[in-house]
């Protein structure tokens, strides 16, 4: 039976319970033999800023290269709002991702037909909504150099940030929104700002370049990244595979997880290069550490849970796995089985822990 | 009775024809002796690289900077794709924003309770939306250098932009945002990315500190801008003046458009600096050239007759007419007059010119 390391970063907020959830689900996978999960623990954004006075020590950054895979909760807070801009919460996040190579992050947004009424959008636009960000997730203006504050002889204060991209960066990330398409739709939407910047002549450039050498079975469209967030809005189904940069990423994948009213469930996987047969992954959910809600059982562990899923699949190969959890959260939903943020007026709520549990029956 | 130099730029795609009428409405503002308006015309966009090899003459600037007020149509299309990036249509807007130093881009998002059943968004969540993106528009990514694509030794090419902004820009658009919303709800919403961006820091820090020095009584939040991406999808109505950057305004504003199911009918506003009593300004509606309807006298020219109103508020000070212009288009709506793209299966549409006299006869 095959063996999994997996480096457990609950982070802070609703982190910590999340993960416990998922933890118990891979408690469960263990049992049913599906293989050995050794599971370690560490600390991370500002609880590991409580501990030891930075967001991710060098002992945790060890920990998740030496994993198979790392689930991550959520980072940050209102606790943490003064601390120096170099050790933040986020640091955290932003070290992991590029110390683990982890240029590929795939944030699906899929409408669950149980919670279509929760959209803010018109339920027969995301009915079905099943569609894919692809995000470049360790270059752009994320991490470009300079990136400072002078203060200038007149005592004025001047920020830059930097934006760059080359072409192999542009290159690995549409490599994998096209293998992705391959398997879904066929479809790959590439946004950027060609009109306005030179990353986006070069985005558009390289992807033309790789779309006619290697992947013309695939349908390419191109799309400004203003007019595709308009798009999302107007009509999120035209599209099946997005790919773009980090900062575009960022913003167009939040929209397209608002528009599926199914926010608390969302799960993203980010992932390195293939190497030697494996790839350095993190998986983590889209929403958040909501600390207002914090500590009270009331949040959605589904989006962490769906998380591991992506884990079963993308790092452990075990799609079948992967296929009976992704059904028992359907299941489970169509049940009625709400947490507080899904449960709509009049309907009885249940609390974080709950929730898993009724994963696990459905299992 | 006063004079006014207004210099018209229809430009390109359906960009002649909406420009015509307002400018039709213009004369009728003549005629009923509100003012003498003065007009010239000239090419901006793929009609001047067509007519001249660059998409602003430096003839058409000059007559721009001796306007009161520019009124704008809409520039490119697939015709002008393949000319060099220097000289494309988008540069010839470029340029008259940074020349005649237009800083402040102001987004009205209406929803036209006529129209709110074309919002992509559930009725009740945008009925009665009004909300005003301010955008800043010289600065940030679209004119920081470098900015440039070169070659490296390996061969790959690498692509640089670069984010620029100082405490003055970040002051002066801020008090453009916060002396709106007092004449409004009183609200501001600033948003940048802090967390990941020294520019998002450094705007976080000025607009604070301006709020706090000059304008303490008005509401001030802030958001990650991916956060308001999101919460413009999830509840656009929580907002009355959104302040933000360049390229985060770029992405914002055509969200909150989108939104109102109103995309053809919305105005915008780029005004520069007060200088002995004038600014210099230039009016343009949202929606773009949409070359596939142009010629057709089909394109809706309420967002342009709606942007001749804000200049009528903005630059003439004539804000009695521009009520009445804006009057004049609810009431056109109400009536049940519509262009192809609001009207909706089943309901006749008239052409442009036929909505051009029905705002007239209005009037
Ligand atoms: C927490 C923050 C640094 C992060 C980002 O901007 O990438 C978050 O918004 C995300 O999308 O994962
Ligand atoms: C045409 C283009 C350069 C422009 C921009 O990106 O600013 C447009 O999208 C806009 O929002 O006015």
């Amino acid at each position: 039976m095959a063996s999994y390391k997996i480096l457990l970063l609950p982070g802070d907020g609703i982190g910590p319970e999340v993960a416990h959830e998922a933890e118990k689900v891979l408690a469960w996978f263990g049992r049913a033999g599906l293989g050995t999960f050794e599971t370690e623990t560490d600390l991370v954004g500002g609880a590991a800023i409580d501990a030891h006075g930075v967001p991710l020590t060098e002992a945790a950054l060890g920990l998740a290269k030496a994993a198979d895979a790392v689930l991550f909760g959520a980072v940050g807070g209102p606790k943490w709002a003064g601390v120096p801009y170099a050790v933040r919460p986020e640091a955290g996040l932003l070290r992991l991702r590029k110390d683990l190579g982890l240029f590929a992050n795939l944030r699906p947004a899929i409408c669950y037909p149980a919670l279509a009424a929760a959209s803010s959008l018109k339920p027969e636009l995301v009915e079905g909504l099943d569609l894919m960000i692809v995000r470049e997730l360790t270059g752009g203006v994320y991490f470009g150099e300079p990136k400072e504050i002078v203060t200038l002889e007149d005592g004025q204060r001047r920020a830059v940030d930097t934006q760059i991209y080359t072409t192999g960066e542009i290159e690995r990330i549409a490599a994998v929104a096209f293998d992705l398409a391959r398997k879904r739709r066929n479809k790959v939407a590439s946004a950027e700002k060609h009109n306005v910047m030179k990353s986006g002549v070069l985005w558009k450039d390289v992807v033309t370049r790789l779309h006619a050498e290697h992947y013309a079975d695939v349908g390419l469209e191109h799309v400004l990244a203003d007019n595709c967030a308009m798009q999302l809005v107007r009509n999120p189904k035209q599209y099946d595979v997005v790919v773009t940069d980090n900062l575009f990423g960022d913003i167009l994948s939040d929209v397209a997880a608002m528009l599926t009213g199914s926010l608390g469930m969302l799960p993203s996987a980010s992932l390195g290069a293939v190497e030697n047969g494996t790839r350095r992954a993190l998986y983590e959910p889209v929403h958040g550490s909501a600390p207002d809600i914090a500590g009270q059982n009331a949040a959605n562990p589904l989006a962490m849970i769906g998380s591991l899923a992506m884990a079963l699949r993308y790092s452990f190969g075990l799609s079948d796995a992967a296929d009976r959890l992704d059904a028992a959260i359907t299941r489970t939903l169509a049940g009625g089985t709400r947490t507080r943020d899904i449960a709509g007026t009049g309907v009885n709520a249940v609390g974080t822990g709950e929730m898993g549990d009724a994963i696990i029956r459905e299992l």
